[in-house]
């Protein structure tokens, strides 16, 4: 029944899909079958010399041929891609929009992002209001986060103060932090698609389906392995923690030893009591997923831009070397652009996330490294020990190299300006190739850092220095006594 | 009485202002008008046409008209945005000189900056003389200042050197020579401001007085924020040294006990006496303001340098995607070029200043950072202690934000070039483009480091490696005893 | 007998590429012609003027006479050179793959790179196996490794873990590591080969055999070299070993004794037997030569790629300063991208290598210096420590600074753009400047950091930094006893 | 006598001096006369016009025209700079080989860089020969340094290593490794030298004596502080180490104490002898200037190739925002791209000079910081330390800040190329700012870092740093024992 219309209204987009781009390409197309038969003519004129370097242009212009012919097929009969693909690869059209909806459906039932219509199928959709019950919900999860906080600053400053002592105010804070910019941002997001949506039509459109899907596909797994890991992570934490509270039993009610244990702030100052116990446990779920999904958003993002730019230079891969009109380059000059203006307003919506994310992965690191010095008390404890810190590890170094991937695919397109022919080297492509050299693309935390593979190194050798240091801080200090709770 | 012939100064310059700009404007208007014709017979050409891309560019184009109709109504009739003015907007003409008049005037207060007519309205009446009575205020404290900072000196040297020890020299040091600095710049200034005055008047103009104003609006803020916050720590810290002097008694008289305590190089080779702890007190206001006031003035002077580049921005703003002549890009590209030599003629007189400025607070943050690991001995010191070291890194933050913010704007101007349209690139743009690129436009340190935004993070990272080698050095060591004075 | 084929082939080639420059050298020197007439002209005219830098032209001139005049000769007379070499420098016609054949050889040797047909003279002749004897034996010795390893990883995590302790486990991982990459680049070798093949055939070629033969003649030295210290620096580890194992003698069997120091990770779970001795024996002089090998073989493909910048720089050193056709530029910057992505391609290849190669020297530099502030334990010992910190040192600035050679050979290029004429500065030329300008040409470390100059400095920095840090870590500890086995 | 010949050769001189600046430019002067005239007509003609942009360039042009009517007043009659300058003035042709010419003796006197006719007029008399008596002495006093740099060895090694204890080894090594390079800078000098008064001579030439003596004045200004200050530190060197001899006093005789404390690397394995002393000594006084020495040279070449680039820049102001021909810019940015090329040659003679001093300084500031934390045995001990921690600093700063203004005088030409007028922009004047903008010209320590202001940032950073770090490494041994020399 709710299909039918759902069916219609898919059809009719993607014959509107299907018309567009050929609308758009119909003078380009026109100008390459012209090249092309000036190719083929060429060919027959220089078919019988011999030089090695002829035969590689030769080489080129047979290439571009069968590229072109391909692209014809593709171009008048796309049925054979469509039939050999899967129901679900079918109902792509490559947006970004549709790629997060899932995404972000996700974080809207841990009281993230809280946006209508992100499931649909265009961004016109979307819409934000104070209103709303997802609104409600994230207002009330942040009001009790701000509760929880100020307990846990409560119980931190009655005890001395000290590097690894105020762990659990970081992590609120951070989660709070990111909490309040994601009401913000998703205030912004029904904008921030629209303009994604309008950049992403105007780009040139992938042949096939398998194509369209793939930014999709990476998104996907992007997000399912990381709630994946830190779902085992905090069942890791879980039994560790157990394990941790036999050992230390204030009581005799295993499962009072276990809840005063993960929400010793609320616990400090307020009796056990099962109410109070059920809400720090979900705090304590939500926070945990908060400061996951922070991170996986990031790289989502990071994906979905570098995406963009990947399906630019795809294009420009396949004209590679060829005698391409001025147009052709004011066009992809002018899509660049548009990308990096994209680029450059998402940095700006969650730049302050990147930030916290990165600080905070820097952060927890350390207090991971530094911990790691101490004798583990248990089997469960160092299985969870070195799982954590291998997940912080592998999840930081994730973040880094998807948001770098979005400067190496904006530099990439460099290439292909360096072999444009010296007789289509106009000055179109000379500002295409300046502006790439001079602009700086890249996702950044505040404008302070630009993530950059460069980045991974410094950050790496910052951990390496800090470690250092801290050893020697540190040194006799014991961590894993009873007194102190790692579990935030 | 005496406001009507301030009032009829106030209408010819209005009359002045509004011709010239007029006048200036009119072969650029001129163009203007044919543009939008042909716009107008373009769009009626296209009306017709669907596409998406097409219809962008339509909205571009309807965009225009309303812009330059905006435009023609402010040009023609400003009465309205006038009458909705307040007195104070109306009297503002935007040049830094008036913005910066009072701040300079509060200054002089304090014994620095003695050049005279800082208030007045036009920078031609600015004079600098070394027999004006502010002059001679000025050297008097600087010898004053001289004659404390020897007396410190001799405390310090008889006692052990340490990194803690020796911050009174250093505050001291850092007053002298700001104040020196301050002198020298003094007798520079009218030169400056007539020169910042001739690039402002040659400036594409504001319409309306609410944008005339925020640059001064701006400052004010700046100057007062800065000052609250600044006399809030300075009663902060006598009501810690009146408690801490309350504990350590040395003698019966709790006002001699303070005096003592805050001015003890005075009373460590001399006897108690209220002169000179007069003498002591005043100096000590007067070195707060000045310690304060150094970045404060940074900040200032980077609002009115960046406040020039936004200024030049909006123009290009306006016009941002249009087909515009070459003689309009001339036209900015020597107006960026002379907001550029501002910059490096403001950089090189108060860069001493701003490296002051900047290594002052770098050892300031790092010693209160080292004092932080010892226990307090009261709470009235706790609570100065730490808004103390807010404060100090909160105004370090400051300062670097606006200081780069003048770096940032500069760059901003790339991305209006990036949207000039194929076939209005030219020579001029593209010579406009490269030299943004090309030349690194901020305020600096002695040539030594330029302040942007990738400094703050390289501070950031200082501070945090500082302090933790700190921390080893000074382990065990109380910083809080009777016999050291912390109060400089 | 085998001879003569071989011989016959190698006439052959030697034909074919004493025609083919000529024939695609006709056109240009057809210019050049045109060229030397008109600059005789121009001579004659300009003969009696006397201004200095008039003078300096005509030696221009006159040196390009001479110049064009000594290539006339080279070209259509090439016995000469060819007379005065000897047979080893005839057999050279200057490719990578002729020149590398031998190096492969030896690492083929020790199980690494199994790739059949590096001595052949043609790259097509290489080719990949999974079959081969030399694949297995490659296997054989990963999985043997593998245990090794495992062995190692054992016996480490059985006692407390440090920065001194883990050499062992970081050894034999990079060896591993090393070894399944050095596989992987294995089948893409010939592919690469045949890339560089034909890059290296469309370069300007060298006249002379010594020239031809000079790459060939480094890359030979720097195996050599490297072999040589490596195989001095084992002799020294074993007379060490023998020595410390006399000292520490567990059993009354010296041969006993040595092994069982020297594979302590064996025999820590295995009770002594000779086969088992034997192949720790054998692993472990694989694997010194394997961690050897890596360092020159990054240093050996460094040696390639910056012989062809050279080579492309010293045929614009012939023409430097002279009046060339755009055609020529043209030429040249196509040769020149042409490298650039053999680089970019020969670069993604290795950097893991490189990377494994770069942390590793640093690590084991560490380490070393760490125990350089213990008492030795005898002279031998002072000896071996000495010559092995010395050695690694080399090494590692030997890698670093021939890998450093081919991101300045790619920068040498602009020299000769910055002297080109006033006349023939055309479009090409200054495409060509900027793409030098605006392209980063170096080998890199998995992207993270490039090898260049400026690197080496930082390296050494951090090291400096490292070993303060360890200094006061592990200060009082003694490395040297008998517990721990530093042989691995 | 001697005078006649010489004053006839210095005229002869000076009328050829005379002749060649007015030949070369007679033709540049011609475009100037032509586009005065025109200036002149298009002054009367907008004469009348009153707006504030027309009437600045007003300025510019009757500026120019004064400049220009004060040029040629130069430029017909010279006899009024002459008369008043004094004889010494009168004497120099501002060639930089006489400016260095007393520099070089005095280096000769201490057997440094022996190369003949230093102090001749014109750099064509500069020989180098390895019989001359020079070179001897040079290479004796290289023998002699060696023999004592292995004495040094000896008893270092003797004793246990730390950062501290190295010191002489480290300041004999560096000695020998300056005395060698000085060696192998000498045979390559009269070549540079050539190469740099050829250069000098296409350059455009000062007016005025006085102009042209301002290099030599200051390289002779250099040499003379940097002496002065040297020689006062050996001599406190001497007080101090006469006082310290007088406490640890190991035989009755002073002479004889001062000479064992001084050179304890001779009398370590020899018995006390007065011509050991001696020589000893004459070694110690002769090693201290040097040690100085290296820092002046680098110091007087970077003042000589920043004074090049100064004289360009100020024939670039003399004309700036003027309309010049494309032959103007041709001529200037090859003379630019002359000195740059001077700049590379000097860089590869005398970068090993420089890294030496370089490392070598940052090596004794951390040295002597370390040492500043003991308490000091007397007043002469702190006076000499302070005094010589000082000088170190100060002369370390003035190596980097000299060095530096090579770059940035290579970086201020740009200014001049921002101001060129639409109209004059041309396709010579874009590519002299694309080629100031992409190289960089700087002296540099081996290519490894170059020498330019953000270097000075830097290396006080890291000194701050190793300073921290040292602090913690040496905080409770005693340096100032009888039993260790301090007086290397």
């Amino acid at each position: 029944m709710r299909l039918l219309p759902k069916l219609g209204r898919k059809l009719r987009r993607w014959k509107k899909f299907k018309k567009s781009p050929l609308l758009r390409k119909l003078d380009l197309l026109h100008e390459r079958c012209a090249n092309s038969i000036q190719l083929e003519k060429h060919r027959s004129k220089i078919i019988f010399s011999i030089s090695a370097r002829k035969r590689a242009f030769l080489e080129t212009s047979q290439d571009y041929i069968s590229r072109l012919q391909a692209e014809c097929t593709d171009n008048t009969d796309t049925s054979e891609p469509l039939s050999c693909q899967t129901r679900k690869q079918f109902l792509y059209n490559g947006t970004f929009h549709e790629a997060v909806g899932k995404v972000l459906l996700t974080a809207q039932l841990f009281a993230m992002m809280p946006v209508r219509g992100v499931t649909a199928k265009h961004p016109s959709s979307l819409n934000f209001s104070w209103l709303h019950v997802r609104t409600c919900c994230c207002l009330l999860f942040i009001a009790s986060t701000l509760i929880d906080l100020s307990l846990t600053i409560y119980k931190v400053l009655d005890g001395p103060m000290s590097f690894n002592n105020i762990k659990p105010i970081i992590f609120r804070s951070c989660i709070l932090l990111v909490c309040v910019t994601a009401l913000n941002l998703a205030r912004k997001w029904p904008e921030l698609m629209m303009h994604w949506h309008d950049i992403e039509q105007d780009l040139p459109q992938y042949r096939t389906q398998k194509e369209k899907w793939r930014m999709a596909h990476t998104i996907h797994m992007v997000m399912l392995v990381g709630m994946m890991l830190s779902f085992a992570e905090h069942l890791l934490s879980m039994i560790s923690a157990i394990n941790y509270a036999s050992v230390c039993n204030v009581t005799d009610d295993p499962i009072k030893n276990f809840f005063m244990l993960t929400n010793d702030e609320i616990f400090f100052i307020m009796d056990y009591s099962t109410p109070l116990a059920l809400w720090g446990k979900l705090q304590n779920v939500y926070s945990t997923f908060i400061w996951n999904y922070m991170d996986v958003f990031v790289m989502i993002v990071s994906v979905g831009l570098a995406a963009k730019f990947r399906q630019l230079n795809d294009n420009l891969l396949k004209f590679k070397g060829l005698h391409m009109p001025p147009s052709y380059w004011s066009e992809r000059r002018i899509q660049y652009r548009n990308i990096c203006s994209l680029c450059g307003k998402m940095d700006n919506a969650i730049s302050l996330i990147t930030m916290v994310s990165f600080s905070n992965n820097l952060y927890f690191i350390c207090v991971q490294l530094l911990r790691s010095l101490n004798q583990m008390p248990s089997v469960a404890h160092a299985v969870y020990f070195y799982f954590s810190l291998i997940f912080l590890i592998g999840r930081t170094l994730a973040v880094s190299l998807y948001a770098a991937s979005v400067h190496d695919e904006s530099r990439y397109t460099l290439r292909y300006l360096r072999c444009v022919p010296k007789d289509s080297w106009c000055s179109e492509t000379k500002r295409f190739a300046e502006e790439i050299t001079s602009d700086l693309v890249a996702l950044s935390g505040m404008k302070f850092f630009h993530l950059t593979r460069k980045l991974v190194l410094s950050v790496a050798g910052t951990i390496v220095t800090y470690e250092l240091v801290l050893i020697q801080f540190h040194e006799d200090q014991n961590l894993w006594d009873c007194d102190q709770s790692n579990y935030s």
